[in-house]
């Protein structure tokens, strides 16, 4: 017999007293007590459906961490500390096993974070999972894309591209290991939320790469009203693309997008401190580039010669 | 040629300098400035998916209110002031007529409970929309559902029924004139926020009815830890049902979902200030039981004997 929807939330997704808010899963709604008044709230909304975010043999556990690490990559972008999340989900049975899965994969990386589940709402259809992420950042400190000036210098974390060709790969219909690089990048990506939490008062702008490096730059250029320079040889690309062609491996690390490491810009006075946040964080950052006055981007190779990529951020629409 | 997903943003959602949020639509997270030291933030969210929701030729203007809609009467149904949402929306493909009456539908509702939308997600998809919604309430003013006791009247806003008429209706393929009655109330229900609101401090429990009145005061009466009774007679049916059998009156208006109204428990002693509150509303609210002590739900008809109710709440998963 199946499991009723209000059976099936107390089950999974009510894990008694709320912590930090004040009531949580099953009322109307879930209140949040107050932050002090030196924060404000830090929101963001991701819409996952099967199909287009995820393939539908996708492993539950993956899915249940994808889902929340989107989210909280928005919140590290911006500099925030994770606080609570809401949960819509849609599924078109309830199948225990894959909900305990899901669930497993999405309080791990909740847990992790000291982020709490406080609300929500289960329906039955196409696979489709919402979750809305709340943090708090004190406002000055807030790491918005509409912050970078001339002479930045643009960073970057982790490595590139090991996503975008695992995405490549399945939609070949080609499998992947259970322990292959790009695979667990695809899957597990790691909110850079520390990295996020150290650059406040370090970079002047930041977003996390979801869409791909040079889109999602784009998205910097246009807040910021400036333009960049990008140099090819100073972008980390991840060592799984090592074994492909120049061009393949500069499409993947520069348009593939799911990476969700932080590209940020920061003044040059603030080199030294970047590099000791690295260190302290055991996370490659890397300078890939500068702020420049103007409009347009220019990605320069080893002898200083722009490069023509064919490249878009990844459009969900286009 | 399509409209790219950031050209559709700012097109349609980005209505301009955030008002009450500090960042909007456009960021990795919208800010939103904190709350007076007085109120807690509640948070709602609903997802509403095609087929299940709402019917594929449903008019886009009808969705954009309704999916804000059930939302704030989520806020309504905790005594919460609306004051900002987000909404992630996929769509098949980007149709600019559609997407403008949706919008107009739904900010026409977010504009009359001065509800500003601060960030949100677009992608292509099969027709999806969640809403996660933000209000404030002061903490001991919260209409929660576990606030019921025994002695305590129930009451219930507007009339019940008409909502789940014309599901009935649509399902059956029957096509429903744009002025019916019945139409109007499943495809416009009316956030009762003001009513909510007007409620601090009168009520004890409240919920909104979304799946029904007795699922609803299941609910209620699980999470308080009491009984009821309903008087059937002084259950107030919609006028959109006069015509139809007793039996069926009493399982649309009393099984039947999407009405919207109020169902809430209040202090006997506060029976004026309720009529009064209606009056002042022009909105009827009507007295149609009361909270015993114990477990579980007794309907009564006109000469106080039980009636068998073949009854559940709806339930999105069975």
């Amino acid at each position: 017999m199946p499991l009723g929807e209000f059976e099936l939330i107390r089950r999974y997704f009510d894990r008694g007293p709320a912590r930090d808010a004040i009531l949580g899963v099953g009322d109307d709604c879930a209140l949040l007590a107050p932050i002090d008044a030196h924060n404000v709230l830090a929101i963001s909304t991701d819409l996952l459906l099967e199909g287009r975010h995820f393939f539908a043999d996708v492993e539950p556990a993956a899915l249940g961490h994808k889902s929340l690490a989107v989210n909280l990559s928005d919140l590290a972008a911006m500099g925030a500390r994770p606080r609570a999340f809401t949960l819509a989900i849609a599924l078109p049975e309830v199948e225990e096993a894959w909900l305990a899965a899901f669930c497993e994969g999405m309080f791990a990386l909740a847990d992790r974070h000291d982020c709490e589940l406080i609300g929500g709402d289960t329906t039955r259809g196409p696979r489709t999972v919402c979750i809305t992420v709340f943090g708090e950042v004190p406002p000055e400190a807030a790491l918005r894309r509409d912050g970078a000036q001339p002479d930045d210098d643009l960073w970057v974390s982790g490595t590139l591209g090991a996503a975008a060709l695992a995405v490549r790969a399945r939609s070949e219909g080609r499998r992947l290991a259970a322990d292959d690089v790009a695979r667990l990048r695809l899957d597990h990506p790691e909110p850079r939320v520390a990295l996020g939490l150290a650059l406040r008062h370090v970079a002047r702008a930041a977003i996390d790469l979801s869409d791909g490096l040079l889109g999602d730059l784009g998205h910097i250029l246009e807040r910021s009203r400036v333009a960049a320079e990008l140099d090819w040889p100073a972008v980390p690309v991840s060592p799984a693309l090592a074994a492909l062609p120049e061009a393949q491996r500069r499409s993947l690390a520069l348009a593939g997008g799911d990476d969700y490491e932080l590209l940020f810009s920061a003044a040059p006075e603030n080199r030294l401190a970047i590099e000791a946040i690295g260190q302290r964080l055991d996370l490659p950052l890397a300078r890939i580039g500068r702020i420049l006055a103007g409009s347009g981007l220019v990605v320069r190779d080893a002898r200083g010669q722009p490069l023509h990529i064919e490249a878009h951020g990844f459009d969900h629409f286009t």
